[in-house]
């Protein structure tokens, strides 16, 4: 593609590329017209089953594990890489076909690697039965933002004037994970810009929740939160600069984990903002249906000597057994849990606040778990200070990208209003800074005047909106601010009987929260949209984050750990 | 203080501060006039046992142990904390009519706090003998550069505006190191503006080099350097943006550590720069002499959950078996060293290439170390480019500061030029980071691709020089601009008989290379001047540094570990 005389009009390109990537979905992955489900709202959570497309050695496979079991399986010998590689990029077209959650798609690619690690550590042989040490990830498929490069592909992230341009190198993470044995066999779909919280753009188009799509499957990691929703991913990466790894594990029911700025590697990502900008930094992190998967990756990666792959990494090992934890937990300690039920800017909708007390009612339930109410401060004044971060340099970058091959800005960019904020000067950035620190002292002082192991609070006002509507981070953009680890996780979806809207006058904080809260219309327009809460730990201290969210994760959802 | 009118004449308010300094040092503890040496170059390190004040258990205790050893005392009750304290504050006092290295003294409050340790923990009591468990470093007297605010002292940094504002609260790293056991007995010199290598100003005047009165004793933490190697202090600490531990460190003959930015707290610490000011940051780090007292000090801190006392920290824990450092040097492996004979913009003087050369020597004699020869990319650019970084916002607000007294620049500060650098903008810092973030790759693969444990340099092109010429730190600003750790280590002094000048067209990097190789006169003018070597290590990777450190210092000066 890069040595042909390059196409200028977006909507050329566009259907050129949207053609090649069908192509990559073989005819006999295709599902039969009678099969799909053409109800718009309709879930479509069971038509990967459903469709006839799958053996039943296929459906099990991407139906019965998380990426730890499978792992295991895996390790064991009971599944073949192969088998393992090929199952999920058949249920990853399905995906596809049902979503439109995937942009580069190279299954053959992965199907031959698969293949190799098969033949290479012997398949389905396992450590014990002599065989050659299997490297930590070996055979695990994982789904990858499109923004991160990996070799031989576009890193288009939906903008026209990026497409046909194959990377000559895998990005940092792309090549440690295939160093720890993983397979890469698709990039999933992003908002054009990669800055609002529905994934759209002039190349892909639109991703679509798969619980239901007349809502949001969100962004800027939309494509993997719906890919993994319908498990067409079994592990998937995104980046969050302001909750984009948490929004669409939010609009889909799934678990994403922002880890603190670079303790996952970063460098090789594509950012449509100016080299060099500075101030917040987008993180990568794991989006996944467990939350221990979400601790496999953590704990894979920052075992891994990432900075090897990365200059820009921040090299927080992980370490089993936490000297400082057993300090601070000695036997009888219970977890000291902050639980915000608002950010003070935004109320929570009727449904966010009935998750959220579910938790916390379970939570303070439990012998292990001690509650302590706490007020988020200054949200307001740091949601805007974020704003003037991540617009350090104003839009003109992202007008003149759009501008190469003429085509316009998406919906959810226009209504976002990132688009008319102007640049800065290095004496506002220097400000800026100044704010940030004051605000950092005084978030360190919430945490450790009450010892705190975690804050939970709602990863939003709302759940996943109709579209084109997510305008507001404030729930999520915080903890980028001050680069807290953040995880979401699923607790409950919204329910006919008792999510019934409120008046709006419930909505104490303003017109902008009376707006935004008077998007709840009631159970029927937000049909099946999960609820889920966020668990926040304290700067790079992501490994006791994992852990203490294991522990609350095991009480609110009933799982083991 | 705080509450009198406040004097705006800078020689008024120095006089003042001198007179009160001058009285918080007992009249016994003054050295009497027929001991004190006159001849203004010569060495005055043997004066502090010469001139009668120790008592010969005060001269043990000062003379006889690093801080390790005299920890290992201080638990086992072989001495008290009272006893400890007290000889070093008399042991500082000494110093400090010597050289002229101390700022804050507070003699007074430490004996005070070295007896409430001993009555809280029991006087000479060990723990085997049944005592309250020690806090890590219970007792140790440890010395700060000037910059770090103690609660109740002034933090002016040598800058007259700001005498006679009494902290209110401790730095982070005060608080810290008290809570961990440690008695603050007094603040070290530093340079006006603290940019400079030579620590002089306006309020205290300048610290001399103990060896060698005519050389400077360094800078920015110039006094903590004399007073260590006076041992008037067993364990100091200073901070560091572009070498101003590591030029101390090798002016003095001591072991200094500039660890990765943020591992030990920083927060409190005075900063004449603007406010959120961002780019290159300062490091506080260990200065000692003995190596495994950098290890002690990192370990303490690292190991102390330093995020609780600073919201800047980056909390890398201290972890005694990195896995990662297990898989990486199985039983045969060799320590990889690089080394770097030069920085390719100035060549080191006779003595330096002497002595690196002798080291390097030792390690190729020795069966568990490999000597890489590597060359270090682009250091003039990356000069360059870190005076852009910390004159970022120009020099007004330098100006502003001692406009309010009325105060001269001091002849190092003018001579260095940093004062007429001009600030610059938002579009150039991002120019930068970009810059910077290419340099990073650079050095990650020189890293990564000759597989080193650590680079072997010289910490400057030359050895301690006359007073007010330092005004180039190309050899230790590197570091500072990537984020590396580095540690300076003693090797030997200058020697009359071998260290002999050359001729300057040895110099070959230009007009400005030429001229500073041709101040190494000869050995008469550097008489005793100490002669060290530079190790860094991989950003984060401090804790690694620490051992390959002690593993080469063991070879080196054949100390044990």
């Amino acid at each position: 593609m890069g040595s042909q005389m390059k196409n200028t009009d977006y909507q050329a390109i566009a259907a050129e590329k949207k053609a090649q990537q069908c192509d990559k979905i073989p005819q006999d992955w295709r599902i039969p017209a009678d099969k799909f489900y053409h109800s718009a709202a309709a879930s479509v959570m069971d038509v990967p089953l459903a469709c006839g497309l799958l053996s039943e050695t296929e459906a099990r496979i991407t139906s019965d594990y998380d990426a730890t079991a499978l792992l295991g399986e895996l390790k064991a010998g009971v599944w073949s890489a192969e088998q393992v590689v090929v199952a999920f990029c058949k249920r990853a077209a399905i995906a596809q076909q049902l979503t439109n959650c995937l942009t580069e798609i190279f299954f053959d690619e992965a199907i031959a690697r698969a293949k190799k690690l098969d033949q290479e550590y012997g398949a389905k042989l396992s450590l014990s039965r002599g065989g050659k040490p299997l490297p930590p990830l070996f055979g695990l498929p994982i789904s990858l933002k499109d923004c991160f490069q990996v070799r031989g592909h576009d890193t288009s992230t939906g903008v026209c004037c990026f497409v046909g341009e194959p990377a000559a190198e895998h990005s940092a993470l792309a090549a440690l994970l295939v160093d720890l044995g993983a397979v890469l066999y698709c990039k999933t779909n992003v908002p054009q810009s990669m800055m609002t919280g529905d994934s759209d753009n002039n190349v892909f188009g639109r991703t679509l929740n798969p619980r239901n799509r007349l809502l949001t499957a969100g962004g800027s990691t939309g494509g993997e939160g719906a890919l993994l929703a319908l498990r067409g991913s079994i592990l998937g990466v995104g980046t969050d600069i302001a909750g984009s790894i948490r929004i669409p594990a939010l609009c889909n029911g799934i678990y994403g984990f922002r880890p603190s700025v670079g303790l996952v590697p970063h460098s090789g990502v594509r950012d449509l903002g100016p080299s060099g900008t500075d101030g917040v930094h987008s993180s990568a992190g794991p989006m996944a249906t467990s939350l221990r998967d979400c601790g496999l990756f953590l704990k894979a990666v920052m075992g891994a000597d990432a900075w090897r792959y990365d200059s820009a990494a921040v090299a927080v090992p992980w370490v089993d057994n936490v000297q400082q934890q057993q300090q601070r937990q000695p036997g009888g300690r219970k977890l000291r849990i902050g639980v915000a039920l608002t950010d003070g800017v935004f109320t929570p909708s009727p449904p966010v606040r009935r998750g959220l007390k579910q938790a916390v009612d379970l939570l303070r339930g439990d012998s292990s778990v001690e509650v302590i109410p706490i007020n988020l401060p200054d949200v307001e004044l740091i949601s805007q200070d974020l704003i003037s971060y991540v617009t350090l340099s104003g839009s003109d970058h992202y007008y003149e990208q759009f501008a190469r091959t003429g085509e316009p800005p998406i919906p959810s960019l226009q209504a976002g209003g990132l688009l008319s904020v102007p640049g800065t000067t290095l004496q506002v950035y220097f400000e800026l800074n100044a704010r940030r620190a004051a605000a950092a002292k005084k978030y360190l002082a919430l945490f450790r005047d009450n010892d705190l192991d975690a804050i939970l609070m709602p990863p939003a006002a709302h759940t996943a909106l109709p579209l084109d509507l997510w305008t507001k981070a404030t729930y999520t953009g915080l903890w980028n601010y001050l680069d807290y680890p953040a995880v979401v996780m699923p607790v409950d979806r919204v329910r006919p009987d008792v999510d019934v809207a409120d008046d709006v006058s419930n909505a104490k904080f303003g017109p902008d929260d009376e707006q935004l809260y008077s998007l709840y219309t009631g159970p029927e327009q937000y049909e099946d949209a999960p609820v889920s809460v966020q668990l926040v730990g304290y700067r790079h201290r992501d490994e006791a984050l994992v852990k203490v969210a294991a522990a609350l994760d095991s009480i609110i959802n009933k799982k083991g750990i």
